[in-house]
């Protein structure tokens, strides 16, 4: 467990938080759903996208827009979309995995869901089109790299947010109807709406992050290969 | 213009390296693809992996898997590809953006094109196919979800490296052909591979990253609001 750090609006000490070590602010990142409804000062928000900014997008096309909600409007359609889906999928997961770390990670997000409204700011992750070629045929790895270009920078949102000690936390299921989500935030349809990163102050301490062991997941020349 | 980092295999100066202020990690990273073609050491290449393992997955579904290469063959395979993959999208990239900065880049993919034989580690980062629930209409968030499970591990990957002095890239197109892909690594229909990231120890220095200024993709409230 890692006590939280106090939340700040003195861009110097954000800053300084942001000069945290590489690998503590990977090793302590976790998705922080329960947070305060008090507002986030709008820059260190717009720090954030700065350093989203940073990430690798595919032939550097740099496709992607941030939309940073706040007003209540917009929230209350995501958070109804959410509503929705979780009625789903939420109920689908705790069938389908009974562990005690799901049922945590169930119990946390039913609490997102049930608070949405209150998130202080929404950050929509979302991609332009780029100039896709019309006439080639399309492989697979074409969504691959599309979405290729905006998680990098997310990433980048996230450990940032660990760094300056907000808690964050990534999430799809309010985007689940892009027409209804396109509506709300006004987005030409050439734009697409990819994830929203939930930001605000944490409520309580960081919990702990259960992680496969790398040798399970790592194979050396060929599947299987150790 | 930053000096790179020398060629190391000491994994106490790898720890200290991977102490570098996130800040910087995240301003200073960049694709490095002329690489030298000595071996890096896998402990270094194992620990980059187990940082990616630190990142988010939806619903902590941690379905990735990573096959490290070394090996000619595969890597003659996935050149191949590279090659074929190139000759379309290199060309049109080539009559679509004519700027300097487009040149240059596809000068530098070019390079990599030519010596991907020589890239002395290559790492397939994939996903297995998670329970997806099949009875359900698959929303248009579903592939963002899906890829959105591996990409912030892949940006890990990449920052790890850049603090470490490691040269590293993202690639797709080498694995344009998803059945040859599979084959030559030896992946099961449910691994889909989803990028390569190439490393090896930095040939000259880093050069210089231009950007989209953020007011220009930051949006406030809705698309367009400022």
């Amino acid at each position: 467990m890692t006590e939280p750090l106090p939340p700040t609006d003195d861009l110097d000490e954000v800053e300084r938080r942001l000069r945290m070590p590489l690998v503590d602010a990977m090793v302590t990142q976790r998705s922080i759903r329960r947070i305060l409804p008090d507002p986030v000062e709008p820059a260190i928000v717009r720090r954030l996208i700065e350093l989203g900014l940073e990430g690798p997008t595919g032939s550097n096309g740099q496709n992607w827009e941030f939309v940073v909600v706040t007003d209540p409007g917009p929230k209350a359609v995501l958070a109804k979309q959410y509503r929705r889906a979780w009625k789903i999928y939420g109920g689908l997961g705790q069938r389908l995995r009974k562990d005690d770390q799901t049922t945590r990670i169930l119990k946390s997000v039913k609490w997102q869901v049930d608070h949405f409204e209150e998130v202080p700011v929404m950050v929509v992750a979302c991609l332009k089109n780029g100039p896709r070629p019309p006439v080639l045929p399309v492989p697979a790895i074409a969504d691959s790299s599309h979405y290729g270009s905006i998680y990098p920078s997310v990433q980048n949102l996230l450990l940032g947010a660990r760094a300056i000690g907000l808690g964050a936390s990534l999430v799809t299921l309010p985007l689940w109807s892009g027409i209804v989500a396109r509506r709300a935030l006004g987005l030409p349809a050439s734009v697409d709406p990819t994830s929203v990163i939930c930001l605000g102050w944490p409520i309580g301490k960081y919990g702990p992050k259960p992680r496969r062991p790398v040798d399970e997941v790592l194979h050396l020349e060929r599947w299987g290969g150790s």
